[in-house]
Parts: C-alpha cells; structure tokens; sequence
C-alpha cells in the first residue's frame, strides 16, 4: 500500500525543489493539505504564472516578465556609462541593497567553465560584445564571484574590454576568496565598490 | 530596488512551504526558472489538483481523493475486526511497509492536547464511538505516538472502548519512547505489533 494516487504525485512533484528528498516532500504535502490549502492554491497559480512570463531582460538578462528589465529602463543609470558584470540576479539584488551603486548590470547567469561546457557564449558574452559596440560604456565593473570560475570569467571579460580600449576594473577588498557575493553584507561590498582597481 | 513583481510574488508564495525561509524560497525559484520550469509546472498543475480533490476518508479519516480509501474498500481487511488508532496518514504508510497487520484503520490526525484546544471531538472520537457502535470491532490496537500527548489521547480511547466492551490493546516493546512513530524501522514496529497488550 502507498498514498493514493493523487498524494503519491503531489509527494513526487515536490521533489522537484532543489533540496526537497521524499521525506522533506511527504512534510510538504501533509502540512499543505491539513493547515494551509489556500496557500498551496496561491503557490500554484503563481508558480504557473512566473514559469509562463519570466524571461531574460533583453539588455541585462536577468529574470524579468518584461522585455527589458527596471533597471535597464532607468534613464539616470542609462547616462552612467557603468556597467557591472555579475553572475546572478542575486548578486543585483546584493548589490542594489547596499545603496552604492547607480549604473547599469549585465548578468552572466554563470560563469565561463570549461570542464561543464559552459562557453563565452553560454554566458551571454556575444551580446555583451555586441553592446559594448553599440552602447557608451566607459567602464566595466567585473563583480563576478572571487572563485576559481569567477576570476577566469573576470579575466576573460577584461581581455575582451582591452581589445575594445574599454577601461574593466575588478571590485577589490573585503570580499573573501572563496567566498559567495550574495551572502556579503552591504558594508563589505560597498567597501569592495569603492576599491576596485584597474585590471 | 527588489526583483520584479511576479519574482517577488514566487519567491513570497514559496514560503508558504513548511521549513522554506525567504532566502531557501529565492534559491528555489532561480533554480525552477534556470533549469526546470517543465517540473514547476507540474508542480503547479498537481498541487492544484491535490488541494481541490483530497479529502478525508469518510471511514477512516485519511487523506484521500476518493471518498473511502483503498485500505477501507478491503473485504478481508473489513473482516477482519480489527481496528488501528494511529495519529497520522504516515504513521498508516509505516505499518503498511512491514505487511504485519492486515486489520482497518482510523486516523485521528493529530492527537489529544487541552493546551492547543484539541479536545476529542476534533481528533474525530465522536466518528469513531459511532463507528465502533455500528462496526462488529472485537480488538482497538491503540498504535499512537509515545509521546505524553499520544499516551494520553491512548488512555482516552481505552476508556471508551472499555465503557463499549470492546477490547483494547497498546502497540508495545520496541518503540523508543519520546520517538515519533514514522520513523522507527519496519523490523521495531513488527514486534510492537505482535508484543501488544490488553489495557
Ligand atoms: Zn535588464
Ligand atoms: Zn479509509
């Protein structure tokens, strides 16, 4: 004997989550249908909702149900001529709570790794060449994560921006090697914003 | 700024999952829409399913789409007389996997706790007293937790059966106490089965 029917697929689909194993989504499945069904309806239609309309920005590529994304519609930001390279939109987010910083993004959604597969043109840098030509960027901010992958991909941007005579800087100090941008605290990045150096 | 309207709202609705906090219900929906929106989307369409069509058992109380459970709909297992009082659906689930009872079942989904204002209507009591008025039960196996509130909810029901003159038994040796029931191995649980004793 199992769940019925309709259980044993609810538990299943669950599973889905990054995370959630078959006990975590057996949890799930009771707490939903005894205390909040009205909620697990809610989830439903807006997971099915954000699936259907959330895309990349056209200009920046982070997730958004527009073509082109809030920040890339800004005009101030427009007029920067900063542009900040990350990997995630989390790393926007990071970034954006900390006040410090008023230009444009461009988020790679990853990093250059070989040993996966993922190439230059996995990670958006076709369309962040073709925007370097066409647009008035003065200076690239590389804030990709300080990993092994992410000072290759800075590296291999930079390289990019000197072949175009774009001047590409790296935000420097207070973020530990090794570590993840999106769980540093606002100081720490505003620190690393103001320190970056030349590549 | 913050990330769009409809990613806020995934990431808001999300949390409604037990044990998922805001920064587990980011993590999940970046990974749902980077690399398994067809999976969410399933996800969508059951939970939907599951909240709309799930019920109780009108027998037994467990969750069930249909409205008596495939366990209830069993001839020999109706013949059989006898009657399990477990606390949860999971706690059904565990007995099942060990094949060493082939009686019915009645499912209190939760148990007896004055402190919460659980009292025995709301663990269905009324249900079961009518049922065991109506049904030929000759033997109550009283399989809840071991845990002061499922002792307690255990004494209650015996009483019941006593003032009815119908046998009462407790699931016995095996069963760590302060242990929840879902989790002990199959092997435990057979012998608790077959160790049981008349109250
Ligand atoms: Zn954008
Ligand atoms: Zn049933």
């Amino acid at each position: 004997m199992k769940y019925s029917p309709l259980l044993s697929e609810l538990i299943s689909a669950l599973t889905c989550l990054p995370g959630v194993g078959n006990k975590s989504a057996q949890r799930m499945a009771f707490s939903l249908l005894e205390r909040n069904r009205d909620g697990a309806l809610k989830l439903s239609a807006v997971l099915h909702n954000a699936m259907e309309h959330i895309r990349h920005c056209e200009r920046c590529r982070t997730f958004t149900e527009e073509p082109v994304c809030e920040i890339c519609r800004h005009p101030q930001r427009n007029e920067s001529g900063l542009l900040c390279i990350v990997e995630s939109p989390q790393d926007v987010l990071a970034i954006e709570q900390t006040s410090s910083y008023q230009g444009m993004y461009f988020v790679l959604m990853g990093h250059l790794s070989p040993i996966d597969g993922v190439g230059p043109a996995d990670i958006g840098l076709d369309e962040l060449e073709a925007r370097l030509k066409k647009e008035p960027v003065e200076e690239v901010i590389l804030a990709t994560n300080p990993t092994v992958e992410g000072e290759a991909t800075a590296h291999y941007i930079s390289q990019l921006c000197d072949s175009m005579n774009i001047s590409a800087t790296r935000i420097a100090h207070g973020v530990p090697v090794g570590g993840e941008l999106e769980y540093i605290d606002g100081n720490t990045l505003t620190h690393a914003f103001s320190g970056r150096r030349k590549l």
